[in-house]
């Protein structure tokens, strides 16, 4: 395999603006050179209003397929030719796997989220509560993964109430009556706090450079809980510390980084990607974007 | 700059059906690498049909510019919003460069190889005689820039005598009259051989896997002339070992090659690159080449 792309050389395109921050190229490319792949991975910033052009030619290249960020997730959708059912759900694909010339669209944040539970010892949601902070996209794909994943309660906690009814209720009529809210007031939180396994952090309160964000009072975090964050920059958020520090078990937000990059890498090459170099990979690149400021 | 390609990195994009034995990849990625510049030379195999939808979608892109060859070459041109001089007489460009949303179309496969007559002692084909032989595209584009530049007189010699009957035609309409043919018959070459300065192999004629061929009986090829040639695989063709030894100044194929993707490379970045370590990457890349068979 040769250190440049050739004709032969598969691309996988992420598509989005900006996209100046995603650690995904780092990741998929350092994954492609380990396992000697001859693929290359090639953030593609472009606009609403070129999107349907951009995406017409690149499916007619030797491409495998793409990840979609905002703020194309979910209008890329009539582009696409199949939806994978939580796709489906979702209204919304971060992954597209090209096969025999049709674009099937998956999303594969939520399954992503829950493979990175093991981490805090949760192998199977079937049967718990579970409180989710906020109400943004992520927090609508970790929602609907874990309503089809079993869970017993759905709890939404978001500062604008409204879009977290019309999550719950989306939940309930589609998938499963599971879901409700809950004010952010802290008596109630502290209520269904106690009935709860799981805690989850789904806004990006905390991350860098507003780390000392908190998104849920720290005196309500109880040992009983496993509490996981998206925010994966900082590694360790101000909030997986306290949880720490009160006996909670943790989920750092870089393993459903992670892991929902290893199902797209799955879906576009048929290899199944080793955790430990994907994870090295990213925690270079984070580095490395700390040293440039 | 990162060792993978992020939405910064400015792509040029090769262009053709098949792309497989392109030595242009390793160039320009290697030169890009050698200046510290953030761009990436991609070659992006495309079909007839597929063409207009491929480039369109490019055009949104980060896309500094392209490289078209075989069979796109002619097709491109109703895609373009500018010509340069030298590309609209041709009829074919080789090179496009973007620019304010533009795209703009050359053709430096002429203008190369005149560059590359340095290696031969020629720095000015003004006044000159000169046979070529073929009449296919190299050959055209070599042709038009000779006139261009002031060629007294340009004999060409072709098989099919009609296809070097249009070109010297056109040549004449379009530029200076000073183009003609020539009949193969050997009589009728020598007398033309011992006018002219330079004689060119624009065939392919002598190209790895046929090796043996010659263009011309080597008994025509006299010591006052350069000779050159555009094959460049094997390094010395069979008709340059036969120029040496009966004492003529050569030019090798290699030269036309560097010299042609040297301007698109100025084109691209604005920078004029080295044209050593360019020529170490094509060597590399040609040696690569033979060790896979």
């Amino acid at each position: 395999m040769p250190g440049y792309p050739s004709s032969l050389t598969k691309l996988v395109v992420l598509l989005g603006e900006p996209l100046g921050h995603s650690l995904s190229p780092a990741i998929h490319n350092a994954m492609f050179a380990h396992l000697g792949l001859d693929y290359l991975y090639l953030p593609v910033e472009v606009s609403r209003e070129n999107l349907a052009v951009v995406f017409n030619g690149l499916r007619r290249m030797n491409v495998a397929g793409c990840n979609v960020t905002i703020p194309h997730k979910v209008a890329i959708l009539e582009h696409l030719d199949e939806l994978h059912p939580q796709a489906a759900a979702l209204g919304a694909v971060n992954t597209i796997r090209f096969a025999d010339g049709r674009a099937i669209g998956y999303n594969t944040d939520g399954e992503g989220f829950l493979r990175s539970l093991a981490e805090g010892g949760i192998n199977s949601v079937a049967g718990q509560e579970i409180l989710l902070l906020g109400a943004g996209g992520a927090v609508r794909a970790i929602a609907m993964s874990l309503a089809f994943a079993g869970a017993a309660a759905i709890h939404l906690c978001n500062r604008s109430g409204d879009k977290a009814d019309r999550l719950a209720a989306e939940i309930n009529a589609k998938i499963r009556p599971c879901a409700s809210t809950v004010s952010a007031e802290s008596g109630a939180l502290r209520q269904v706090v106690a009935r709860c396994q799981l805690l989850v952090n789904g806004t990006s309160l905390g991350m860098h450079p507003h780390e000392q964000a908190l998104p849920i009072a720290a005196e309500l975090l109880a040992p009983h809980l496993t509490v996981a964050d998206i925010v994966y920059n900082p590694h360790t958020t101000r909030l997986l510390a306290a949880a720490m520090e009160r006996g909670c078990r943790v989920v750092h937000g870089l393993g459903m980084l992670l892991h929902q990059g290893a199902l797209g890498f799955a879906l576009w090459t048929g290899i199944e990607p080793p955790l430990a170099p994907m994870r090295a990979a990213a925690e270079e690149a984070l580095a490395a974007r700390e040293g440039r400021g």
